[in-house]
């Protein structure tokens, strides 16, 4: 958190994605679809309204989806060669956090803790993103 | 910048949009396509291969268009009547902001400032977002 | 409906949308999606399938951005600073009537009531509308 | 256009669409589209700007695809086999309109007569499509 | 199967789609949505998990509409009207499948002897579709 | 070539995707794209229509993507922790792969043998698939 405060100050903090490229990449994307996933589960507990359970099922599906897209982009588009030698647990990491938002993850439960479960991954893998952005 | 970083230590900065609603927004979303709008219309310029500028227009209308869903997204689902009272400006801060992501702004030009704008507006959006937020 | 129809006898009723900009811009087209939405509403509560209700959630969802999406493209896109002027209802016309399409309007009820406010809305922003194009 | 206009002041003049199926079709929503790639093609020729030629061509694609899919709708979806009996000539009709915003149509041309040629195969459809509604 | 076997040892079962057009179609495209949409059904049954149940009606949807969206790119991008001067029951045979992958079909049921009628049909269209690409 | 054709007499050859998961994956949706990537730069280079060239290079955009897309599926959804066990050479076999249908690849370049380099990528992840679900 304190290397993203700092990122944030020398006004680096920005970020992540397309396919031009345009050099902005930013895990960010990936963790606010994973809160709204979180926040989704909590609310569809908190719900005894079939509809609203209904739309809460169908949106945790569209932004776990949102999740590993963004995931996905960091992994092929930003992550380098060199950066998967310094960190060989770069792919497992992505392999795992994609997963958590897929079927066996988010899609398929509706447990908290599997959420936070992908956000901690996410956090991972935004740590080691902003390490390689200070280097 | 400052109430985003004390946002960030006391960890509410997360944020922004589905509309179950989850209740996470953040105007990071469309700040983050904005600045790679910006990047892109840099690199436009740095190339003189044909394809390569054909690439950057059609991926500047795309991240254009996702700067105006993200910021009519907070527009009309993240404000409410209250704030718009508290902040008359709003409304037209959102639609000037969403024109200079349309036709006569990023989408219709190759001009670095104009994106300098836009993301000079989404960080107006963005100042009110959090003093909101804070409330 | 009378200015409509005079309009479409001189042949200028076509109508709404891309960000070329085109010109060609039509309120008919979120009426359409609302429409849909209404006749929705009214088939969910006709039905007692649970899997069809399942279906009509989750398309009314998806029309329901729709008439969020054709009247935000008419608001920034179609109005310029002196329709917004001229109608200074215009803002608040539309921020209520894509409310009345999202989580607080028919995304989050069920109720044909809510579906008709939609598109009263629809109709006073369509009159104003009209009522440009032939100035 | 008469029967429109009736069909209009009786308020039947709704219209097109979801596979639900909610039984609103409306051929206006192809039509709007071919309008929209009509005058794209014009503002195309009227441009002597590169980046602009590039957006008109690449929005000509999205709203020719966008016209392909409004009318496979109404082909699958509203018309029956009772209709494809008493209008052999629907098929053809369809598949030529289609066509016309494929490849060798607007998609793939720059030429404005085509896009008339589209929207005549449209008004043959919508004639058909209302007097299949007042039947 | 076997036309389809000896077109792939002559290195020829390659496939399907794009609008340039890139002349690369194949039928096994709207085959796999069709398998899947099967195999969601079998699942749904399979499944007393309330949830799991919306997750399986809302991506049938979603694979419904591939199949569809993949046979009417075959019907009007593909075929031509020579084709459908030497296979009359083209139009039928499309129009048939598309209907069997819509509301009337596995969109709005949850039959297995559906996808399977689906899927028959599908392998109608490919084996005209390969005898076509053999002439 | 041949392990696909005894799958296909077997009837096990259908496959690819859905995140329900239907448990139907097949690494043709990937190669069909790549193919049609592949035709697009071809044509690419057979024109000398500024227009066609610049739909060229947008649908070989889109294209690619549907390759990558494709190609995380199965890397996310299908292939399992004892799979990455068997075969180490996968993680980087897909992220070689997508690197290949992106900016640096498919997207950033007008060669085809950057293509037939993506086409044999495929193949080798094609291989392995089929043997897996042999095993």
């Amino acid at each position: 958190m304190l290397s993203r405060l700092l990122a944030a100050l020398k006004g680096t903090e920005v970020s992540a994605h397309c396919d031009l490229p345009c050099g902005i990449y930013d895990p960010a994307q990936a963790r606010i679809e994973a809160e709204s996933v979180k926040a989704i589960i909590t609310k569809y507990h908190a719900s005894d309204d079939d509809a609203f359970k209904t739309r809460a099922v169908l949106i945790k599906e569209q932004r776990s989806d949102l999740v590993k897209h963004h995931l996905w982009v960091l992994w092929t588009d930003y992550f380098k060669p060199p950066h998967f030698e310094k960190y060989p647990e770069l792919h497992t990491l992505f392999n795992d956090a994609t997963k958590l938002a897929g079927a066996s993850g988010t899609k398929g439960v509706l447990d908290v803790a599997v959420a936070d479960q992908l956000l901690a991954k996410i956090d991972e893998i935004s740590k080691i993103f902003w390490e390689t952005k200070q280097a």
